[in-house]
């Protein structure tokens, strides 16, 4: 990650991009997992601008999924659901800020199969939900358990292996006076499911309360753009992250920079709310930063933005917006 | 309100729909007010099934715009909007029960003009949105005062005179886990703002924690279908409610019932599915609970349903749908 | 229907409101019924503005659904569905004008039960479908055969029987060169299936093409809003219009005038954007008709505007809204 | 593209792949061109499968906009926008096949600079338009015209060149009954804007009545995902296409095959329906023909489905969904 040192992150932040101190926030470290985001839960960790955290994330059924023949309706306990490590105090973060956290590395953590996906009732892309509410029967249940090795990716069965390309689904910031279930992505980021937030990203947050609160989880060893069924291959992890502050760059959506892009995030509902949310955020981010007329930056990226489905199945969809560096600079 | 001995409140609320013992929340009584729906709130009252309530309401902008000439953008603060009187504890109510809240009377407070409505950039139901986010300029802003009283009605200018027709705005109970926004309606209730929830109606709510946590608010002096720009005739108010509870009875979304019907309520983006849910649920009460086969529920639906839209402005998008009791009792 | 005398049709109608020649479209004069509204077919039938033409339609299903152990996806064939009666061209009618037409009587006719509403698979309100493309599996068909009469009503079952309140489901010019599915609604018109559209209103149609080239069909004896299941009771009708021309009244979608409202029609998914076409036709209508500053009428109808569901089923849904003459005239 | 002799078309084809006769269809050949997708125009050409034609095909302003100072609002006259060329005759197709189309070359043609893109009211993916009717003022009209070659690009400004990616905006068969506006994207394929129906690609489209009726027109030299202000870098091509006929191989909605992947098309409002039956196609394509069961393809597609956004400013958006062939043919 040689182009970290070019990154927003390297020339902004307060810690210039550089490590600082290890933290490590394991389960028992953890105690109880959150399943809001919001500004009403001890912190249990405080950092400074520069912490490298490497953190024991469950996966979004808590572990609680453990054989092909467990029924989800009966285990799972909703709202209880997608839990989430954290908040990460980070000193000197105030409303206003940006938190920029980078993404070092994720490894599948306990015994195998350690990758869960599964149907259930009401839940997913290609059936009937809560907010979708139709008279359908459902589909029947059904639940897979998946070897997850980052040597040797994800075996769906004897003929196909997806490669492991890990994620974070839900990473984001504590809303200023809400707490918004980790279901949900939103504003602060949340459960946004794309993948472009792996190894090697540098995700932006807004910081919209003292301390920044960061939480996250909820990492996907594989997923498709949409996460159609609404459950990507789930697996616990250790994952560490290099968390930096940027003070008094604000702005209302995540952002995102790769070696190669710079993204923007947009989260609602219908879909095209979600792709207007984010192409206006990378409208307003070429005018701001790099030096386009506003109307320029529009017929521009007709022409070469990218567009990432991240989810088509959470209480918001997600897609993110992008353009290359090379000519965003140009 | 001579049906309500015949209301399901009366037939199966613990106090039997009578009234019991009474109680204020003056503006001292509720000192700080809340802008979330949640459950970290300590109570301000706490209740017995049969109480009546009369609660000193702000109107959705804590009375800071007080004249034509404010400016909204300079002198709101988001998220600090909507101001809620409550929690209020009710006793005996647990997770799965029904909260039965009749609205007894609303009536106007303070100096006039006391009713306010004003268009502010970003906001409405015919203009981009943070979320229907766009490019196109704003429309300035425009703040109306005008008189209400219950006796004159609304005075818009000298010609246009509305009758005064007031209902509550945002009332909801506290969902389990989460604080949402009291910007937001939802599965509890919250910003609904349908007009239905006025004099008269009793309004029937999930109970998700412990007590309930009863929240009011945002009381309009009139409201046409849609409350298009997303701003009605808000104004403080004395508004008095009888809460009741029914244990055991389960249901996900609001319910209402008046004189002449029954309505379920849903709230949800894209608007189709705040109708589809709304529907659905009116489908499956009439099936738990009025001797319909679901199939025939729903073509009966198709030919005499009806549906009242409350807001197309607020985060979610609020729609009730109904049935006549002459023919849900037929 | 002593109003009409007062009517937009009356005081800019060429014919001044006033009734002219009498015509018939019987089923043996209108021998073809058609499948699309477009500008490719021969008229049926020519008139001078005043005409007073009374149609002999047919249901949705061409009278195919005889009995309630028929199976709709065996019978029906798309597309050829909502069968329709036209066109018949307007003499004086160019680009840019509007159409009046008056609804004058509806009923019903053919061999009792003449009434049919069912459900099929992939269609209706509160169902997977062709376009929210989902994998749950289908309800199962069931038709309902009802005795419909203009003095009885339809009778649903033994306990329950809904008044005879007849509309067109489907009236509408031909679009300038497009031929579009009877199935549809949209900026000309079409397959509404608003109930206001019913006897003793007047329905103003934008002219797109030489003849306005008018269509109508799909009359209905009784529909909820939403028409839930995506079909009405559906019955073949004896349909009494009157037509009359409003050179250079230009405007972009349907409206409807009634004893006591101004109604505006819009059509589109999802449906805020039915309901935003709808509203911001009546601010302009208001604005340009009837004094009101555009700011004015839109904060104006906030307060008292009303809104009426036509379809939630339709390849577009479409919504009224509405302000009564009482406030537009104030 | 030595991977088309294992293509869908090579193997299924009534000609197998190879090219037949060569065809021209030049701006004199064509004469008018066409503004709807629909059965009544005569075919321009009538051919074999196997046919391999070459098209002049116009911008879709028609050459109309030839400096930056036009106004696009003087100068376009709607609904006669995107013209198309054809319609050809596909000797032998009916009802319920298959029409293949390989597209083998586009090259620029016309005096330089020959691409155009420009900014008009109410049309595009970040400003209120007819459907999202909204008051806001509108962006100013700005025109762009820049040099096309396939050697050198597009040259946006001097700082900026975009790779010549060009691909087919519109393409698509005739409906049964129905003439749409060439506008539109819909189940027959028609203006959808997809980036991969470029060179190289084989796409696979429902033969809706006798002879297919295949039309095409409106390439792209550049566009980004979503094709954001509406208006891609358009210009006018030399287009060559090789023509071959699947019988009675029966499916709704597009098909797209590349060397790499399988891909199925959708368009719809909202944009989660485009992404519905997108992926729905998909699910149901690989249970049809590669063996896959429902569910497991469902489960499957969540880890590794890609969507590819075509608009975001049409009557209806545009999605892609596709696996990759490694994958698929596992």
């Amino acid at each position: 990650m040689q182009w970290l040192d070019q990154s927003i992150m390297a020339r902004k932040g307060v810690a210039g991009g550089k490590s600082g101190q290890e933290h490590t926030i394991t389960e028992a470290e953890q105690g109880r997992y959150h399943y809001v985001y919001g500004p009403f839960a001890e912190p249990v960790l405080t950092v400074d601008p520069g912490a490298v955290v490497t953190v024991e994330t469950h996966d979004a059924f808590e572990g609680k999924i453990r054989h092909e023949t467990d029924s989800p309706t009966q285990i799972l306990n909703f709202p209880y659901l997608n839990p989430q490590n954290g908040p990460i105090f980070v000193n000197g973060a105030e409303k206003g800020d940006c938190l920029a956290v980078a993404i070092r590395s994720i490894r599948p953590r306990g015994p195998q199969p350690c990758g869960t996906t599964l149907i259930m009732p009401e839940f997913g892309g290609l059936v009937a939900t809560g907010d979708t509410a139709l008279l359908n029967p459902s589909l029947p249940e059904r639940v897979r358990k998946l070897e997850v090795t980052a040597e040797n990716g994800v075996r769906w069965n004897d003929r196909i292996t997806l490669p492991y390309q890990p994620f974070i689904g839900t990473i984001g910031t504590s809303p200023e006076i809400e707490a918004i279930s980790s279901l949900q992505p939103d504003y602060y980021g949340g459960n946004m499911d794309l993948p472009d937030v792996g190894v090697g990203a540098v995700i932006y947050l807004p910081v919209n309360t003292e301390g920044a609160l960061l939480y996250l989880g909820d990492c996907h060893a594989a997923q498709g753009d949409g996460e159609l069924c609404g459950v990507a291959v789930e697996h616990p992890t250790h994952t560490t992250v290099q968390i930096d502050l940027i003070k008094g760059w604000t702005f209302r959506w995540p952002r995102l920079e790769t070696a190669d892009f710079y993204m923007t995030i947009g989260s609602a509902r219908p879909m095209e709310d979600a792709a207007r949310i984010a192409y206006r955020e990378l409208v307003r981010w070429l005018a701001a930063d790099f030096g386009f007329d506003e109307i320029d930056a529009y017929m521009l990226l007709t022409q070469c933005g990218r567009v990432r489905l991240g989810n088509m199945v959470d209480p918001k969809y997600t897609l993110g917006a992008s353009i290359t560096k090379a000519i965003a600079h140009a």
